[in-house]
C-alpha cells in the first residue's frame, strides 16, 4: 500500500491505523501548500482536488476520502482489527466517522485552519462547532473509546483533536475530549505516528521559511 | 423502521432508498425550525443536536448520521439492494457518501441554506463548492450513476442537488449534475419521494406564515 499524506492532516488517522494493525505501507508526503510530491511533480495530476489522504491499495486501486479509507483499512486482514465484526457496532463506527468528518472536520476545523478564511467564517465555524464538540465530549466522559473497542473512528477523532493546538478551540474546555486525546497518546502507535508527523510538519515549515 | 425526517432535508435520501427497496417504514416529521414532533414534543429529547435523519431500526436501535444510515439501509435484505456486493464497489460507494457529506453537503450547501449565516460565510461556501461541484459534474458527464449501479450514494446526491433550487448555485452551470438529477427524477420512486416532500415542505411553510 501507498498512503499519500500531509503531516498532521487527517491522513494521520490512516497512518495510526496502519501502525496499530502492523500493516506495511509506503508513505508519500504531499506538500500541503504547494501540492507537490517529493519528486517535484504536481499531486493534482493524481488527485484533481489535491486532497489527502489518498491510498493506493496492493491491488493498485486508488481510494480517496478519509472516512472511506479508514473503513477499508480497518477491515484489512490483520491481528488487530480496527473495525468491529458485529454489524451494529460497525454501523456505530460508520456513524462516528461521518459525524467527525462532517460536523467536526469540515464544518468546524477546516475553516479555522484555512489562513485565507475571513474572520466571519472562522467565527461561524466556532459557533457551529461548540454544540458538536460538547456532544462528543459528553459521550466520552464515561467511555474509553467512541464505541466499545478501539476503532478507526478513535484514530480520526485523535487526528482532529490535535488541530486544537493551532486553533482558538481549547481542549481544556472539553475535559472528555482532552482526556481522550491524552489516553490515545499513551498508546505507543498513536504516539509514534503523531511524533513522526510533528517532525515532518516542522521540517515543512522550516523549508518554507 | 421509523425514519425521523424534515421535508427536503438530506433525510429525503433515506426515504428514496426505502421506496426503491420496497421496505416498509413509518415517517415521523420533525419541524426543521422549531424541532418539534407532530405531537408537540421536543425532538431534541430524542436527538440532542436536533439533526435528521434519525432511524429507529426494527430492533429498536437509534442510528444517526445520513451516510451511516444510508449504508445501513442499503444493505438490508430486499429484492433491490442499493449497496453493491463487491468489496471494492462498496468502498467506492463509501467514498462518494463521504465526499457528498463533507464537501458538498456540509461545506457547500449547509451555510447557503442557513438563513442566519453571514454573507461572507455564504461567499466562502460558494467559492469552496465550485471545484467540488465541477469534480462530480465531470465524473457524471459519461456515467449514469456515481458507480456502476444505482446506490444510496445517488439518492444522497439527488437530495443535495435539489437544494440548488433554493441557493445561488445554478445546476445549468453543471450539465453533468443537471442531467443526473433529471435522470433520477424519471425513476418513479425518486419522483414519488421528492413530490411528497415538496408538498410537506410547502405545508410547513404555509403553517409558519
Amino acid at each position: 500500500m501507498e498512503l499519500y499524506f500531509s503531516p498532521l492532516a487527517c491522513s494521520l488517522a490512516t497512518r495510526i491505523a496502519l501502525y496499530e494493525m502492523d500493516l506495511p505501507a509506503r508513505f508519500v508526503q504531499v506538500d500541503s501548500k504547494t501540492k507537490t510530491l517529493p519528486d517535484g511533480t504536481d499531486y493534482r495530476s493524481l488527485h484533481p482536488l489535491g486532497l489527502v489522504p489518498f491510498l493506493r491499495t496492493d491491488g493498485g486501486e486508488l481510494l480517496s476520502e478519509n472516512a472511506a479509507i479508514l473503513q477499508y483499512v480497518g477491515e484489512l486482514p490483520a491481528k488487530t482489527k480496527l473495525m468491529p465484526e458485529r454489524p451494529l457496532e460497525r454501523i456505530r463506527v460508520h456513524q462516528w466517522l461521518c459525524f467527525i468528518g462532517t460536523e467536526l472536520h469540515r464544518s468546524t476545523f477546516s475553516p479555522l485552519l484555512d489562513p485565507d478564511a475571513p474572520e466571519a467564517v472562522k467565527r461561524y465555524a466556532i459557533e457551529h462547532g461548540r454544540s458538536r464538540l460538547e456532544h462528543v465530549d459528553h459521550h466520552l466522559r464515561d467511555r474509553k473509546h467512541l464505541t466499545d473497542e478501539l476503532t478507526v473512528a478513535d484514530a480520526y477523532l485523535f487526528a482532529i483533536l490535535n488541530w486544537t493546538l493551532a486553533t482558538p478551540i481549547k481542549l481544556d474546555d472539553y475535559p472528555g475530549l482532552r482526556d481522550f486525546r491524552n489516553r490515545m497518546l499513551e498508546r505507543p502507535m498513536f504516539a509514534k505516528a503523531f511524533g513522526e508527523e510533528v517532525q515532518l510538519y516542522q521540517a515543512e515549515l522550516a523549508k518554507r521559511r
